[in-house]
């Protein structure tokens, strides 16, 4: 029963409507989701140099970056993560564990807390050096509460 | 002096302060524009098929793609195009052309007419199928507004 409710909460939140035409390969979803992720790596990379002092600050470009962030981590994509476009049943395709599926709503959870974290930073990242610097870690954390307990190591 | 004014207001609000550390490559920006690009196209995906019966229209979900897709081209990306990353510098690496950048603001304005396409699409698509079909034209006119323009024809 727990299970059969996990999976109608993903078939409402996680997977939305089936798309006809499409083929069940979900090409479609891996390819946007992991175009998805890296504009949220692009904007994170742009605080973390700024933070690491690779690049120089500039409030103008870590409010933009932290800003485009919290407005990509917000999206909301009921048809990217279809319940089967896991790592089990499509191979080197994906790093999605079916964990992402059958634990739900832990995911809901984490993203919820990625957010709050670049919300967060996007409030400060136009006030200084030190304000980016301070919100880095609970962005990093907010990239592991999904990537640690969700996504399969990368192979050597 | 034209020129040169076109090109302060590139560096200013096209290409933001280099990265050091970085190749001059843009493999980094190419990546995450394009990237950007799939995002667009996923959701403007959703609507089309929405709009032309492939798909069975679901508010919430034409809402959520519209809302991600008007994020999406509401992002402030100084960093994303650096001058110089076009197809005349990079080859078949990207398919931008520099009148990007030699006619700006024109392609700032281009893109404001997306976002306002964007923006009507996202408070209308959870009202049903009609608004949705209402809305694909201003969506379709503007990507044309930016990709007829400024980028290199596909090669056969």
């Amino acid at each position: 029963m727990k299970r059969a409710l996990a999976a109608m909460g993903l078939a409402l939140t996680l997977a939305g409507a089936a798309q006809p035409g499409l083929a069940d390969d979900f090409d479609k979803e891996l390819k946007a989701r992991k175009s998805l992720m890296q504009v949220y790596a692009f904007n994170i990379g742009i605080l973390g140099a700024m933070a690491k002092g690779e690049m120089p600050y500039d409030a103008e470009i870590a409010e933009a970056a932290a800003s485009n962030l919290h407005a990509a981590v917000s999206m909301r994509n009921p048809t990217m993560w279809p319940e089967g476009s896991d790592a089990d049943a499509l191979g080197d395709k994906t790093r999605a564990k079916p964990e992402m599926w059958s634990t739900y709503p832990k995911v809901a959870e984490k993203s919820k807390a990625m957010k709050e974290a670049a919300a967060k930073m996007a409030s400060m990242a136009g006030d200084g050096l030190d304000a980016v610097r301070a919100n880095m870690k609970s962005l990093g954390e907010g990239c592991k509460g999904c990537h640690e307990p969700f996504r399969v190591p990368k192979k050597q």
